[in-house]
């Protein structure tokens, strides 16, 4: 059960681990399959906390925009449960997905439904859940004013370079939307469909604006924006079981028994975890593992909630 | 984060329980690949609730004995934590299996690594891991012992007849074993190996034993018996992880989502869930659903928890 | 060894097989994925052998055209081997794939290299290294022309409702495009090379047309029109290998067991078989089995090879 | 169709390649997961050719005996097709197994039925059905009795040594047979079955004497001892069919395209070649490529047969 902690505390653990990381020599290496994010230097290592109340606490690199990538597929499956509730849950599964290779081959076995919607098959079909009933006539970016909202920041933008570069090498994700509308699991156009599944990926936040936009997970829905119609208390309990058991791709077990907290990460680096009734925590840094999370930020998350004593069990 | 109710609370929410689960028509089916388990009458049903001081809270056929099966692989776990520490990781993963099939699918890819302690060649690691270091000599029951002791109970057994019934009908699981002593992964003897394991599957316990025994998995280890050396908070809290991930085979995330709190089910249709800092409920009834877990014991355990506003997000 | 039976023997045998066929009442079901292909009546059976020399002998239904979908992978298998020779293997295997399912799963394995020439991915492939030299401006069908050219029968066309029903219903076949070029197995743009092999697929050809152009398989490579380079003895003999071991899907071990003769079947229920140094057969019946070969064109050559002693084994 | 050159033309491209085997250097590595087979020189290399009728023509060590594992499966399936004619293949599928990795990944999902007869799960299979109905009593060695019969040589036996070798590493053989017991496709002991697996594989023959029992192969069964219960022309065809599309693991693709010959292939580096109507090859040198087929065995019958002109295409 986690602990509440002063923001003093607080900022004084996040000021030690930013000076920590910054010696940190074992980096991981950045994400190379899209030239914009290997562009970003490895030496960055930005963290944030926002508790239930108030502003976020920061250290290091925590107002540095990047990349949240596979993080904007908890905004997304907000913006789809808001619009079909639980039934998005017949096209979309809730299980790991277990095997790093098996996004395609669970695929085939199963009949195009997705394991679950932090694999990219399952945001996939979220997006193309969107795309229904948001059309880009009626909204071209409803991810995108999510977080805006959510962060109560306009300013929130999506990479264009990152967009054009996702778009140009995105042969795999079209291959899984082209073998899902065989299945009868997406309904849309494959190219708008991934094109906005692409979109999402690259908006770009903070630490400090990801924090603010995440904390809504660890009230229990309560003090979210009256129009976010997806958010209801059992959803949120939802959400978060969902990134305890998936959140991470094929580590996700590993995460839970090393952090204790449901987490959500993506290749940009950033890395989202959050202690219910305490806050949200945000920890980004590019350098990633070879299951494509964050090292630092791992770390440095495993670090913070070990001395502040959060953990849900 | 769990709330505390007083004891005459959880009391009249199971005595409503039990009644009600007594009036459910869909029981599932009783698990028939071993025929000691098929006798089992599909018309039980048991439920108890061990808080962190005091007795359990129990209704329903709470004092009748059952077959733990799988629930045993939490107890085999900690002993072998005992003697080896976290050296076992090199032996066994701690990411969730993904597919019902890929048990000897994934030894195959993994060269002999089960995916984690909780299916079944995972726990046949843990048992040759037992058996090195607790031979038949020194000790030929230490899981039961181990039941024993943090039950409080020694008269809880090994039923002889399902032993003999697990030993006659237990060829896949010496498949398993032969396969990873092919890679190098069991030292001991397959026979002897596979036999401990047999043997933990046939602890019976019934549901206020079970409640009691898993206690110390809510009190972050403190409690428990001294000399339980595998219990350390931090050991606790990884295994309510574990739980949470990995307790019900294909079916974990499913769990997770509908019920919020680390869990472990048996195949004799037992179901152990953990309110960290609140204490562990138990519920009991013979029928499965198709992924082999308790139709009724899933269904009491959400509903309590959702009565009781028992979530761990 | 197969023997040499004069043309009149041969007519007595197709004559007498033709009216059995009609008789038979296990005929399969046609294919339903493409409407166009469901709309054949089920009650049709053709048969015909080209001999080295001279014209077709032929029974029953032999002079109606039939799409002969992936019989046109051995054509244009000789198109592209012409262009690029037997580099050509280094982006297609010739192995069996062995699982009906395994076209994709085996993609994901073997990083977008397809086990052979006769299953979808591989046939893709093909098709871009035909693109990549003989794009629309320089010749837009060139695997209908060597149809033409091979069966001396320029009036053969490609059936454009079953064409715009495969590009309609093609999604399948463009996911494993949209993997392969992922992987770098695709060269040219995704949708114009599955629109070539819809295209090739969707070729029109009676069962007399087909013996008289798989005849070249027959006699090493003698006799095939001079301007056709991708026929040389040892291609020829190659081409029979492949079709031996990989001609029929999954069912590629059972036909060669039964039949003991390279075939090479098509959804559209046709059924080439290659008698080396006598002549090749083509049996066409719309019905097909589970594994997606001919019912009857089976049957109907599996008796003929028995009667006529034509093994080549 | 195979050339039918007479024994001078045989013994001298026979004495040509037996002195360019010599000086290859690359000779791939010799198998090392069984000790006794690890210690034989890689500078053998022996070739054998036995015509339909007289004496067969050698060059090299072809009189050297070698463990002919898995070429064993081919005398093994001789037997139990004697013994349970056609029925056998509701045992025993006779399809390529496509992966190296899946032959227990296909028994899962296949229910333990193997794909064919040549792949290890197939051939305990065989050893089970002959072990049904030859039990130690009546025959202990079912097998070697029938290469003593066919190669007319009394003196061939099993090397104690390589038996005791399998027997010590066969864990996963025995894997095998456990998890086909708990599929009900083996009704032996699972012990006594992978026994007389483990002795069939541990023959020794010379290229000299498996040349000439394999000869029947060639004949379509004539010429075969009468009372070999197994050998039918048609069944003759049809193991010619398997080894074709099934006897060099998952190279039978590759090993087809190349020599275009029914063959089969065993990781002592033997390797049988069969010419239909004109007589069989045995070549022989310890050294494997990757997927376990003899390089120089491989080279010197692709060779002997392009300048001989044998293929049965």
């Amino acid at each position: 059960m986690p602990n509440q902690p002063d923001g003093t505390e607080i900022q004084s653990v996040l000021d030690d681990i930013a000076i920590r990381m910054a010696g940190e020599a074992d980096r991981g290496e950045v994400a190379s399959y899209i030239p914009e994010l290997a562009r970003v230097p490895l030496n960055r290592f930005g963290i944030a906390v926002a508790p239930l109340h108030g502003e976020p606490i920061i250290a290091g690199d925590a107002e540095m925009p990047f990349s949240i990538q596979s993080i904007s597929k908890v905004f997304a499956l907000v913006v789809a449960l808001g619009h079909v509730g639980a039934s998005l849950w017949r096209r979309v599964g809730r299980e790991p997905s277990g095997d790093p290779f098996n996004s395609i081959v669970q695929l085939e076995f199963e009949r195009g439904k997705p394991r679950n919607p932090f694999i990219n098959p399952g945001a996939i079909v979220v997006s193309d859940v969107i795309l229904e009933h948001q059309s880009d006539e009626a909204d071209p970016h409803p991810v995108l004013d999510l977080c805006q909202r959510l962060a109560d920041a306009p300013d929130i933008t999506v990479d264009e370079d990152v967009f054009a570069s996702e778009v140009a090498t995105g042969d795999r994700n079209r291959a899984l939307a082209y073998f899902m509308l065989a299945e009868g699991n997406i309904r849309g156009d494959a190219t708008k469909v991934t094109e906005r599944y692409f979109r999402q990926c690259s908006i770009e936040m903070s630490c400090r604006q990801l924090a603010a936009a995440t904390r809504f997970l660890a009230t229990g829905g309560e003090g979210a924006d009256a129009d976010i119609a997806g958010v209801t208390p059992e959803r949120v309990r939802r959400l978060n079981a969902l990134m305890m058991t998936c959140g991470c791709y094929d580590a996700s077990g590993e995460v839970a028994f090393r952090i204790g907290l449901p987490c959500k990460s993506g290749v940009g680096g950033g890395l989202v975890a959050i202690v219910p009734g305490v806050g949200s925590i945000v920890a980004w840094s590019p350098g990633l593992d070879k299951k494509g999370n964050s090292v630092l930020a791992l770390k440095a998350i495993e670090d913070l909630a070990h001395r502040l004593g959060w953990s849900v069990f």
